[in-house]
């Protein structure tokens, strides 16, 4: 099976510590890297986990809050000094191009490469972009300013062509293509041997759903459901709900309570706030909600 | 004796490594805390040094580039997350306010603590900040773009009052203050006990100069002549000379050649490119044109 995986950068929140950096993720899918976010020091984090950050082709950013984009003008800067030459895209919402325009204009204006801002409504679940490997979906969230999770949907793949049953029917190459992609075979008798017959079903296309930042939104439950990996935020433990419901954030214990309700295949938490030393409380709470539950961490490898 | 020194929170140049941080310094005179250039990753860097980064009332910025800047947008967020109130004043070349007002807009618009520009000429050897502790200069460089050092030149201390003498003159306590400023004294019956009868000479201010970037540049020698200690860009070797020119960077050796001709104290080097794994070469390189030079690193803490 071709890889689709996340490995997690940065799962700390707004306040910098030296437990957790700020938030970023690569997200490999068949050997194209796409980063989720992009905290300051999210460059450093690549060199350090030996990701090709050339490999990028987009970024999704999910609300301008620094925590969250403050890497970028590091990250596009040192993209142009490697030589980069192709286009790279960077989606997020509009105040995307307040932040990242000036920028590109003092710093980047003789770059061997082209940085194209896509703008798009958080409030709207939409379809952001797609190319052959992954179609990524906006997932509108509630936060203090516009702000939306992805969801990254593995384009379906081909059904598998059974070789015996091609052999059987005498089935000529040049018609295989059009049986992966769901045809029939029609045999020069005049007899149509069903496309199930020929085929065993193509593997279940994988997805996974980025949720950070938002407070309790059970409105993204028929968006995530059943994804096989759910990133929700859990910035504070339910003590501190006063405090999540104040700035817009979410508790462990109701990250877990939407990836119970959206049936998810695992949970994993993060963008913790500074507060919390000792994570293990958090994942008590969100484990007694929904057992399928970790702890993300810098370095970790999500692999679906 | 009052404290002066400088903490190195970065040398490394624009390529990001795992080796060194982008530029950044940390100067404590007197207790008061100064920032000089402030790469991706500084609050990071200050964290991870114990530096109460609060305590911060100016940030001098050599350069638009941004291994010398990127890491500003964090840390003034950082600063009105944490509740600060007291004025920060950021100087810099004209261009620091293309790229800092769109963020200190988009991003810093709620904050408890004011940010002031002041943004200066770097082609000029000027005053640009004076407290009580010190006065800090700027120092024109020759690179790529509009570029300065700066020359923190301690405030001149008071001279010692010599207690003895005091006491036999009968010097009454009111007449102390004038006396360390430089008067003589007058007793009751008209004698004048000159100044320096009085008083131990004060010490003699100290003084630091940061030069990066910038090709070698003799015309900063009497700017920073005699100084305690000379920070100063050694980017490459001189087998790479070629591409110090190209780019506006100075040699080992080259950065050795002004601490010689000014007489400095003590040199210290940085802005390594990323090519050199080892910088034992780069050392020997300079240490043969002028013998006191330190190699700077991270977490390194000079004392003048």
């Amino acid at each position: 099976m071709t890889s689709f995986d996340i490995t997690i950068l940065g799962c700390g929140s707004a306040t910098p510590t030296l437990r957790h950096e700020a938030t970023a993720q690569v997200i490999d899918l068949r050997d194209k890297l796409y980063l989720m976010d992009c905290g300051e020091g999210a460059q450093l984090q690549m060199r350090r986990y030996h990701i090709r950050f050339n490999r990028i082709t987009h970024i999704f950013i999910s609300h301008l809050h620094g925590d969250h984009c403050f890497g970028l003008p590091g990250l596009l800067s040192t993209l142009g000094m490697l030589g980069r030459t192709g286009e790279l895209v960077v989606h997020g919402p509009h105040a995307l191009e307040d932040f990242l325009r000036p920028i590109l204009t003092v710093f980047c204006k003789d770059m061997p490469y082209e940085v194209r801002l896509d703008l798009i409504d958080p409030t709207q679940h939409a379809l952001v972009m797609e190319d052959r490997s992954v179609s990524v979906w906006s997932i509108p969230l509630s936060h203090r300013i516009p702000a939306c999770g992805y969801l990254f949907a593995e384009r379906p793949a081909e059904a598998h062509i059974r070789r015996d049953m091609i052999d059987f029917y005498q089935v000529p190459v040049h018609a295989l293509r059009a049986i992966k992609q769901g045809a029939d075979y029609v045999t020069p008798d005049g007899v149509t041997v069903p496309h199930e017959r020929l085929t065993r079903p193509a593997t279940p296309p994988r997805r996974y759903a980025f949720c950070s930042d938002t407070e309790f939104l059970p409105s993204i439950v028929p968006l995530v459901e059943g994804v096989d990996c759910l990133y929700h935020e859990a910035t504070f433990m339910e003590r501190d709900v006063a405090r999540a419901r104040q700035t817009f954030h979410s508790t462990a214990r109701e990250a877990a309570e939407i990836a119970r309700r959206a049936g998810v295949k695992r949970l994993v938490l993060g963008h913790y706030s500074a507060r919390y030393d000792d994570l293990t409380p958090l994942l008590a709470e969100a484990t007694a909600v929904f057992p399928h539950t970790t702890l993300g961490q810098e370095g970790m490898r999500v692999v679906l």
